[in-house]
């Protein structure tokens, strides 16, 4: 089926601003609450969130086969889990009641009453009950730097890194949207020299550059699902925030890799926009390191990535935000469809609403790393805000915000923002 | 409020073989199928599964403040959320209803068709939605045998090990019940000496015997649970087989922990064994040991774990199990309340039905050690079955039970079966 929605010429009767991340292109699926206390499933075009359990039940989706309350609810998993056909249908009937030519809607104020809402009027949710969140460490260039401050420049690289996507398993209750705050964390660090750990804030709080993506339900128990089928069970994509107190980190993960200094928090952006939104941004990831003979199943080809620009900025409190970081989601070395494989490969069970970060996405020259580990070099190298204060790690009050977006000469389509305020610990 | 249904002198008017796991004492919870195909929440008495949902909309359950659809459920995490007083008036008024002295229900045939299935009509079920499973390493004789092996004598006790107890998240997607065969996983090994990885399935495949423990709602992000409180948000055992693949792991581990050496599946025992039923089975945990300073944060006083007698039994085809390992709960080295007390420490919240697993659980002595890795030395010492034949790792078609019981002069309570079936790879 064709993605119609995607016809960069077409345009919407709603307003949408200049360089949008939401232009009638993008159409993200998120969960909001609205005005009226009402927790809805919805999209956004420009600054308008727009509820899609109102357009249902007016019966704008008529001839798609959708159950009654299939948008009347919490999270998008129902949804998601009917499947790639069904969310292109539902995004092109989007398209159409909003394209600049279709007088439907446009011309129906009491239905635009109970379907159209400006975002200031909603509050964002999480947009997905996440059963498992995996997170790989896919970035040559993060695994690289990384490594080097945590095992020495002869170590830095592990044996299995150029073999495999290599991942661990995270939290999924510290889970939460954009826009809340948290607090630092506390926990045992053992400071360098000392003989017995000691107990407080972190301080060493970082944060994470990633993006994740989500899946539908993909496999039974046992089964794999190979490279080349990845992507129809992939439903759409955010920005990630993978937050992390180095201090606690370095101090619990051996043998069993992070726990405590990774599971206090993740940030993600509410808005999930589709792999069919990201469609004209294909492109080709790095090459593989032809020193190491990769297995079948991990073999894809083409172009399985895409050109999302990234960016982090730190805003400390009443003051304007200093951008910290620029890097790009087409560094990572192994793509989505190989981290898919490799996770199924052993029959692991994916169900619709997991979750499945990338890692820290650094890129290989300065001013592209993803973690204040990697830009400050461990606090070594404080780097300059624009109000001529200095960062090693995140200070109290801060807010991080990370951005995304794809852009080429007809369409701009972006994420919005991933962005969480740091509060005193508690 | 007392907890009467721990009586040791009560007796019901249902049959209860001698030596069951599951005498009025006990009043397990757990999810079934019955035989016209509906799933509910009961509890289970010698060998009969009792219909909660039933009991309920027929009355029994009356002063209760209960919601009238508590336990028609594919799940006990409402339940649990419901808290500790609700779970204990509950179980009061199960012991009451079966008490031979109660005629009420035992008079009533009519009502006894709908209530009470034998255990053969019906099909357990997972217990609980698992939003988060995590997998402690608690076991200090286990950490010992196992780092040995991987890391050689000297490197065997990681420096972190006496200061927290050390854990990773797993996988909840593959959490299965007793019962339901898997199939040998494949995946990415790197055999000795080797100079590149090979594709195929596991030849080291094994069990761990562990105990988990079922949270409710404990906190909220960024709050963190007293170790002297952390058992009033605990609210049952059950047994669980975290099935591994040795040769996986090994390959994979460095630096972020277990992934697909651990993720293709983990068995339960599917009835869940209340705090309170196990409390006449009180008992102190080993001695810390005194050369490491604890933090405040993670001091415990008095008995706060449990005598639990286990078992471990492999099973070939068309033969009879033999014995292969004898353990018990009360030798890690880390309780519970240690365990939640970390696992919060940071703000990390727990959340109803969430599984908080204790690592393999070995004993000092030979035949006490909870895995094959340590019951074979890695595959050095095959053990004899009762057949005749011998193992290193689980064969196909062998069949691994593991079995858990309290018991005292007056009372057994126990946890039933955890039982998997290995099937060829696919």
């Amino acid at each position: 089926m064709h993605i119609t929605a995607n016809d960069p010429k077409r345009k919407t009767w709603l307003e949408v601003p200049e360089n949008s991340d939401f232009p009638i292109q993008n159409i993200p699926f998120g969960v909001f609450l609205t005005r009226d206390d009402i927790i809805t499933i919805g999209t956004r075009i420009g600054n308008y969130a727009i509820d899609l359990g109102a357009l249902h039940q007016l019966g704008y989706f008529k001839g798609i086969p959708l159950t009654d309350d299939i948008f009347l609810q919490d999270t998008l998993n129902d949804f998601i889990a009917d499947g790639r056909k069904t969310w292109r249908t539902v995004r092109n009937r989007i398209a159409d009641i909003f394209d600049i030519n279709n007088t439907t809607l446009k011309n129906n104020e009491e239905h635009q009453r109970v379907i159209l809402f400006t975002m200031d009027e909603v509050e964002m949710q999480l947009p997905v009950q996440i059963g498992d969140y995996t997170d790989f460490y896919s970035s040559e260039e993060h695994a690289r730097n990384v490594g080097e401050m945590f095992r020495g420049k002869e170590n830095a690289m592990v044996p299995n890194w150029y073999h495999m996507p290599i991942a661990y398993h995270g939290r999924s209750s510290s889970i939460i949207p954009s826009g809340i705050a948290i607090n630092r964390p506390l926990g045992q660090k053992m400071p360098k020299g000392a003989k017995t750990p000691i107990f407080g804030p972190t301080r060493a709080l970082d944060f994470e550059l990633e993006m994740a993506f989500i899946t539908t339900d993909a496999n039974n128990i046992g089964e794999s699902i190979p490279a080349h089928e990845a992507e129809d069970h992939i439903f759409g994509m955010v920005l990630f925030n993978d937050w992390s107190a180095r201090d606690i980190q370095r101090w619990e993960y051996v043998p069993l890799g992070p726990f405590l200094g990774k599971n206090f928090a993740s940030t993600i952006s509410p808005w999930i926009v589709t792999l069919d939104a990201l469609e004209p941004f294909r492109t080709e990831g790095p090459k593989k390191n032809s020193e190491y003979k990769l297995l079948d199943y991990l073999k894809t080809e083409g172009k399985k990535t895409f050109d999302i620009k990234l960016e982090v900025s730190i805003q400390p409190e009443n003051d304007e935000p200093t951008l910290v970081s620029k890097s790009n989601f087409k560094y990572l070395y192994w793509n989505m469809s190989e981290q898919l494989a490799h996770h199924t490969i052993n029959g692991c069970p994916l169900n619709s609403g997991d979750m499945l970060a990338s890692g820290t996405i650094s890129g290989s020259r300065e001013g592209t790393f993803g973690s204040m580990l990697e830009l400050s070099k461990n606090g070594e190298n404080p780097i300059k805000l624009s109000n001529g204060s200095d960062r090693k790690f995140i200070q109290d009050n801060d807010t991080v915000i990370l951005k995304g977006f794809c852009e080429n000469k007809d369409v701009r389509i972006g994420f919005g923002e991933c962005s969480t305020k740091i509060l005193p610990h508690l």
